[in-house]
């Protein structure tokens, strides 16, 4: 025996640490554990972060920072399970790459490796492999970071679907830049950088097979480019996020959340599409909860908002950017709406799923 | 449309570079392609590396080394499809941990941080999920490194197969090292850390239901403490190996290939416990293609060799070290074993699927 550990042991888990999350409310793992909503945060909070705790953990961030020899570093990972792989405006491969670009993005940070680790089900077209293998080649070379490593597992047909990429990336942050999810203050102004929901329908449209005269493209990008410009612009960005699965209001109370602030958004301000507004009516969705993939959230005080927003304006990518709320010190933890007829709504976390296997 | 490209244009990608596996031999993914052996080689190199193409991409050593201010880290990724995913001696959270910290040190680095990224299966039971986080956490307490990042998805039923895992991990490469698949150097002696084909043979035994008086324990076990004593030996070390998927065989050729080398074992050398002798024979397998996952591979000027060997002995994990072989000018790019009965053979590279899903 090369191991000192005793056979049983490993069979005799039950007598440790018993399970945070009450069996008798979740005895399984649902699909809504994995949709970025209350069940994940809950997930994520209760058995992984409570596990795994240590200063570096920053659970509802995109990344973790780290310092070595004086240069900060931020370290993200995200596995990919869309479905479909291939879809209206990008694949997985694309998504794989830009996402892992734009987590690195929201820490501050100046993407510069990624890893790719692709588990295959046995029978995978090999042409499809390919396709999705050059997709990301294109997109690293688009975003300007470099796929240096990478790993090749193969499932048994019927235990996988197709493919699964994870993507783990390293960025290093510049100097002078503090961004995370805790640091939004009362007064910042939120800036959006584009229209909503796009992704999400875009998907769903594909899955629920909805034909439009021309058809709704998935908004993937790399957001680097973009945050370069607006760090060029000001040095005090509080926070950024890109709204990916649970939406613009998921994100929005995670930071709330975590910053202990109140958000208050204008229903009027929010950015959307002709085309996304009507398919989200069809498919019975809020927009407010659907996944984007190329846009971004950032939080700025307000000295600074005008001179970001300009930045952003000018940047292929955000355009159609414009000052969606601001936070206030009323409501802390929550995020209210105001409406178009000039009430006003709490916008709750997404609770339960909504769209699984959207990225 | 938030997105440039044309919704045509992502579906009409066969007019692009034609697949360089040829489409007429391998028509869809094999089971093989994943199994560490010639066509996973095959895959990695004509697909993903001829894409990826970069100074950092070293296809067959177990991280990319990359430089930033001076300080020099290495970066891996693996992801974890082992069935089942508890077996005796270990469980798949042990093995993400021990498998991503075993990379980095094989590249010389003192592993840092590593993220987690699960993809769950729906209907996966929460304790067997809170059972594999605490194995993790365990794991990474042991080897020193801290788990920093993460990501959670879940497919639907059927969809996936109870959980994978991705690990990622960053570590730290100390001043003066220089270790890679490409060092090998003619002279060199080839030195075991302990008995091999362990890990492959506890799953492989139960999978296939087969009883031993005391269960054969997978030798999961996290290598970066023995790869410290090794270096405080020796810095001269050349190359370091883990014989996963494949074995110690495929792990030989690869070096051999990488070196431009040739390699000499000798069989009385290969260490062996008599269980897993027997088990390989009941199973119909050659230990030197069954997978490990507590045991290196190093390779060590002759000069520094007994040293290295002597560290390595007092090490906890290094008990049963020896020499098995040497590099040799001779069949460069072969790995030649010398039999009991004073022949010798080549011991080729793994052709195909052994075990699938060992890791």
């Amino acid at each position: 025996m090369s191991s000192s550990k005793q056979g049983t042991e490993a069979l005799n888990f039950s007598g440790g640490l018993a399970c945070p999350i009450p069996i008798s409310d979740y005895p399984h793992v649902l699909l809504a554990h994995g949709g970025g909503g209350k069940l994940s945060q809950q997930l994520i909070q209760k058995m992984i972060v409570s596990q795994f705790r240590n200063d570096l953990l920053e659970p509802l961030h995109d990344g973790a920072i780290f310092s070595q020899n004086g240069t900060r570093f931020a370290f993200s990972t995200d596995s990919y399970v869309v479905n479909p792989i291939f879809f209206p405006g990008g694949d997985i491969g694309e998504l794989a790459v830009n996402g892992t670009v734009n987590d690195l993005a929201m820490c501050g940070a100046k993407p510069l490796y990624l890893s790719a680790a692709f588990i295959i089900e046995e029978g995978f077209p090999m042409d499809d492999l390919w396709r999705v293998i050059v997709s990301m080649q294109d997109a690293a070379t688009r975003s300007g970071v470099m796929l240096v490593t990478g790993d090749t597992k193969v499932v048994d047909r019927g235990k996988g679907d197709k493919i699964f990429i994870n993507t783990s990336g390293i960025g290093v942050i510049p100097e002078g830049i503090q961004i995370g999810s805790r640091n939004a203050r009362v007064g910042d102004k939120i800036i959006i950088s584009g229209s909503i929901a796009v992704h999400g329908i875009a998907i769903m449209s594909v899955r629920e097979g909805l034909e439009f005269e021309s058809p709704i493209e998935s908004d993937t990008a790399p957001l680097n480019g973009l945050v370069e410009v607006m760090l060029q612009a000001s040095k005090n960005i509080h926070v950024l996020r890109d709204p990916t699965r649970g939406g613009v209001a998921s994100a929005l109370n995670e930071i709330a959340e975590s910053s202990k602030v109140g958000i208050r958004i204008d229903a009027s301000a929010i950015p959307l599409t002709e085309p996304v507004r009507g398919a989200c009516e069809i498919l019975g969705l809020d927009p407010l909860y659907v996944a984007n993939e190329g846009k971004l959230i950032a939080f700025v005080p307000a000295d600074d908002a005008e001179r970001v927003l300009g930045a952003m304006c000018e940047h292929p990518l955000g355009r159609e950017s414009r000052i969606l709320g601001e936070v206030v010190p009323e409501h802390v933890g929550t995020v209210v709406m105001r409406t178009s007829i000039g009430g006003s709504r709490v916008v709750d976390m997404l609770s339960g799923e909504q769209l699984p296997r959207i990225c």
